[in-house]
């Protein structure tokens, strides 16, 4: 089974351990996006996958390529041109310090994608799964357009579609408002991963429960048959407790919720949610069990320095399991 | 506003991490000093400071300065002359092992300044406060005489004194006993950080409540118009509970109490408090709010790398509103 | 006092911190083998230790030699020859994440030891206590052989004898099962840490409680005078929970449970426990006062990178006498 | 004596040592521009220096100011706004491999600067040289006019203006050729760093000769008294040969010619000749003296990190003196 | 165009920079093998590679893989299984001191490869060349055979076959020398490279000149085209001078001679001349321009860490045309 | 055979590679003392060594011990005491820039050594050599005395004695002139390595040339037998040449010159011949082969990190015999 993601990925440069930008004289290179961090999840779970997205031309975004290949990531549809790489600086906190980003993101590459760079029917040609992010279409026209096509190439050629709604209102630089954008792409999902107050911000759709919004999107995009999300309870910067739940329609599957302490970096947890989500739904024939993946995989990205989960399946299973005790394995 | 400091800076040194002296290889550098800390903090809370000291005349000495200089401080009051820097060897503990520090400080530069060597009316002009502490006058007769002439001529020109009277007895080395020394400098203060114990064992001052010994305080040094102290729950070496009170003649005004966990470096964390405590008092005009931003502040640095306190205005006041939940910023 | 160990010693390669071996580009390197990190944890508790074991000659293994002596172990009596030097790979957890070793010891020097290479009566002349594992009989018959003359020759010259059973079944590739050569081996000692699980395993000898089951032990091996263990409860790879006792026939000395938060390593902490006992049983004419020693230097091991206790009797006595507080020492 | 310089200063990031893009995981900070390495240059010789630039207000912005401070450089007039921090990407090279520079500086919080941003009168009031380069004019028109406004305020304060007119034609992306913008920033130099070939680009002056040339400039410029350039022979990345010239219409002044293996770092060596330079003519009353004080310091700049040079007046005057032996000093 | 190469991977663990095993604390990571060394070197030329190799089927086995794949490897016909994975120890020295290398490589997944395992039909289909050494039949008969099998499906698809005929006399230690077992191997080949004494101690062949012993292998092998071998003069361990010659039956080709100072990383410089001359060979028209582009990918390899060749088209081109200055590229 | 060396030892802390102390945030630990460097020569080249200091009692100090530990020198005379670790700060040079080293030495607990803190009828026991410097004598009276101590010892036990009258006289503060300690210590010595200017300043001992200004000394201390020094050419700190030459009453035997390039630590270079002296001297029959193994002992020195020469035999005899080729050693 192979897995087609599609997004931007930055260069994040953190100062060591938990040091501060303005003591720092060293940073720390990962690579990372919210897509590509999908891939990577499912590509450790044993699973194909294959990120497409746009670099620049030069020895930096070459790195970039190769740091997904290095975690088995398929780069064979990735695209090389002008424009910089993405950054992001991240200062990771600690107790009640928390970590803060400055993106450096503008005019990159990716953002000057164009629908013509890929050929989505090749790309998605014998995919199980096509997944993307609502920080896509936020970056710039042509990388929504690109993103439309290839949504509307998955629903053609079957492909199961994921769409994370996430919105964050100081991207959408490029002059249309995400209601305008959001819906069409949205139009195409098999699953959809949101909140109650996203869905009734960027398409109107309300109700009072999750499962009623759940309910009511569903009625709004009728191609969406599972709505989920996750629930965080930040007690520290080092200590958090994480949950999830899956709404098919006509019940809510909820995961249990773990205790996530000490975080050694909380950045793409959410996708190793959404990753471990897709593995389970692809899996297993069981929605609860793929409500616990994902959950546990979510919580064990907390112990994993990086962007991307590079946790195994056994470990993952483990942790559903209810045994979370760290036991040394020999 | 302007905040002139007085001391020694010594050089740090520690293993990586939590490593113990008999297993590293590496050091890492840090400066700091009691009063030097407090200038970092207030210049990273946007105030400004100069801090006041003696330095030995070479390329270490030059780069104490600039490790200052880096923070905003400004060290054109700096004196460099003979004499060694100053060291001290931390080794950081974990949970049940405590931390521990070699000092070897002696015969330092700083501790062969003379009065001559500061022209106070010049430093101080224009100043909106002074601090110093109880571990320059330990250090020389002539630190303990300089700094005697830089709380006088804060008197004459009307510029507020703080003092922290920590007393460690393995200082105190040069043959006069704290007891004839402290007095007469406490003597300048507006603001004394301190405890009962101390106030009985260096002025025989006493009192059966922090109020009373701080009432007694006052009569007995009438400048005195406020007293304070933190109180420290040590439940492990990465686990300590904090808090705060301030008594200004009639009413304690209390923090909250923070629980700190995990602590990444306990050091300095006194002389954060006392930092975010003058920055209230200068700011604010409320001795509520005083107190919890010193406290809050204080527990901030427990998060961060090195003696002195990096967190910003923002920050402090985001953990002081009672926001402890570290969540990312982006 | 002098005491002798025997066994294997493993060059450790770790990523750094809490990296995965899957994104790691350097290695930190420590040596250790269970009883070789008895006898560093003896030394750094004050008292005299060699350790006897087989290196390669060239020069990774003298560097392991080094190691050794650097804590103060004894290395005059390790002999080189033929053979590669075990190494095991550490890939240290955190949180919901288990720690997990790769071993790669097959073939080592040790392995190829025989009785003829160590001169038992040399060794131990003087010597004040023996300690051995179940890992050195399960490496080779003639490890297996070598250790039981070590045993044998102790016996003789009165040299009281530690075996921790510890039984790993992936070893033991040699075509001896333990039961065939674990007897032997026992039947020379003092004090015996182990299971009753173990006991029934190894010896068939079984009991309904910890007391029982070592009272029965003692029938069957009537040299034995102490049975101890630990009882670890894991919360996470960050928490565990650590207690000890001690029967001496007549009564089970029970430590106090240690709440250990954080980890920084939980490798050698069992060996920690013991050299910790050793200590007591030849220092302190209390047997309670013993097992809480070495309780308290296991729990301290947990905050120590590497395989072995640095940890010194002042350390390890604060905390026995239940202060956990990690007050910074100046 | 105070030095003011104008422009960008970026962050560098450099893997360690001569490892590759392709293959490092980490990257070491510097904080670097042409003018700014100038004024590090001179406050490390002792003399005052002030930078005056554009950050964005963010804490890398925050962060290079501290680096400019560390080195005793004056920060007050440098603005914080919109904009990112410009970057720039270094591969150091060896032996025949050349190190490799990706620039990623455009839009930078610099190139948004506005002549009203800056106060010259205020920041040239007392100052003693001011520096500019070619690079400033070529990043913004606001940059460019930004210039032009402190080359007029200098002359008619009479503060002696030096101008390194480097050309880098893949700058230069506003619309304006060079040869509109340089002609007038030229016009109000006392000291121009330029070759035959860049007089002849920029403003149509020719000579076939340095000295022709140079004189043909002084024609054209009236104001230029002092015309210099550097000469480097590449023998390979880690070996070079370097000599500098300056003529003052009349004679040719010549350095020796410094061999230089290793080198450590290229980058800023040219900018450590022009503070040398600037040093030696505010210094010395000796023009030959100047030029060699100018191509030593540009030597030993090749064997420190960084963009800066640190070399201090002493290590300076004893390699312009022709000792390169570089014996230990205790 | 797509290259396949066979043999064993290492693990490479090397104290940093010029440190020595006995002072060593860190070890940082490569992996290596000279015909992966060819894989890697030929896809940063811009053509594709596949490895083929047997890694054992743990964490560290799948970071060899990754390691393959960052660097542009397909690694889609490794497998996986028992044994453990090969290691080598490397002290890097410098100027009299030499480099050394403690190979830790017996037992090694790879050791146990056999035919079977293999499917060279499918690996080798649309191959533009093969590539083996004399390190693979030395390991054990499986692997000899398995690389027998390799060779003569080469031969059946028409795929030309380059043998590196290196020997080393301590491996070789299953029971078969190296003439029984090389000259079948040979036998397949297009291009050998290897010097007359090896021509002689293998296969008997001799010559008086290279070219004699060159066209009497030729004689022996009617399949082999192209002999060709390196030079290199050992000044010291930081300075070298490197020459190759290629021998068409007809004409000895001879590229200039490279003087190398300073060595960086000596390992796998001979891998990357033949990648070089692979690359020359299937681009270019001409012999010459075949081998001065090997010679010089060896000289450029010299400055680059770890094994494997990161050097680009444009690098070897630059220095094979005679352009060792390398001059800062911006 | 064992050797006794006598000095103090320094913890050296040094930025990493070649950066500037202006720059750094890290300091590497080293420990080194001229004395302490020739004995871990020695137990490198295969001899027992034994060394005599005295250390603080505290964590740094027996970290000392446990460097020499670490390198086989035999710890046991080892005293502990008050007063602090002396300290010495290196920055290394490259190219033209020299290394400087800022001494922070007074009041170690080395220098408060009184005659009666060593028995050294005890250590010199069975020793095959006693050697000493001129740093020693210069640290205090009490150092004085006490190596004054140990050479009569060593005179009355038959064990050669070597002195190393190195003058530095920024030392020397105690008040006696080093003309009046030093001819004393001088008089029990069989070995004396100095310089003609040497011996004229602090003997009053002349010579026109090294040969007559040795005679001119064996002739006032009769016991002396060997006079010995070496000589540098500094070309850069980079680049030196080193020869050295021994001198038995009749002949003198001279090295040839090695050129070193590149120098990795320049520190403890002479030490390392000293050392290899002493080697040569006890272990052949021939003063030229000892020479020489001395001067390439010194040679392969500057190609190791920290004080202390690492070199096996093999390499010094490799090196000795003329190949300083450097080649890999498989």
């Amino acid at each position: 089974m192979k897995i087609i993601t599609f997004g931007e990925v930055m260069l994040r440069l953190s100062p060591p351990g938990v040091e501060r930008f303005a003591q720092t004289d060293t940073l720390t290179m990962h690579f990372g996006g919210t897509e590509a961090n999908v891939a990577v999840s499912l590509t450790q779970l044993g699973l194909q996958a294959a990120h497409v997205t746009r670099f620049p031309d030069h020895a930096l975004g070459r790195a970039a390529a190769g740091y997904l290949r290095r975690y088995n990531v398929d780069t064979q549809h990735i695209r090389f041109g002008d424009g910089r790489l993405g950054l992001y600086f991240l200062e990771t906190g600690a107790g009640s310090r928390a970590s803060q980003i400055i993106y450096d993101r503008v005019n990159s590459a990716f953002s000057r994608i164009q629908p013509d760079d890929i050929n989505w029917e090749t790309v998605l040609q014998g995919a199980s799964w096509f997944h993307w992010t609502g920080i896509t279409p936020a970056l710039s026209q042509g990388a929504a357009d690109c993103l439309l096509a290839g949504i509307q190439a998955a629903n053609q050629l079957g492909v199961p579609v994921s769409g994370d709604i996430v919105y964050r209102s100081n991207l959408w630089q490029y002059g249309r408002p995400p209601q305008e954008i959001m819906p069409a792409l949205t139009e195409g999902c098999t699953l959809v991963l949101g909140s109650k107050a996203l869905f009734s911000e960027l398409y109107g759709v309300v109700g009072s429960t999750f499962q009623e919004s759940g309910r009511a999107l569903m009625e709004r995009f009728p191609k969406v048959k599972y709505v989920t999300d996750t629930k965080r309870n930040s007690i520290s910067a080092s200590h958090n407790q994480l949950s999830a739940k899956l709404f098919d329609g006509t019940t809510v599957h909820k995961s249990r919720v773990y205790d996530i302490q000490p975080i050694v970096d909380r950045i793409g947890t959410g996708d190793a949610y959404i990753a471990g989500l897709i593995y389970g739904l692809l899996t297993f024939d069981n929605l609860q069990q793929a409500v616990d993946f994902g959950a546990a995989a979510s919580a064990l990205k907390h112990t994993i320095p990086g962007d991307v989960n590079l946790a195994t399946v056994a470990e993952v299973q483990t942790l559903a399991s209810g045994d979370s005790s760290g036991k040394l394995k020999r």
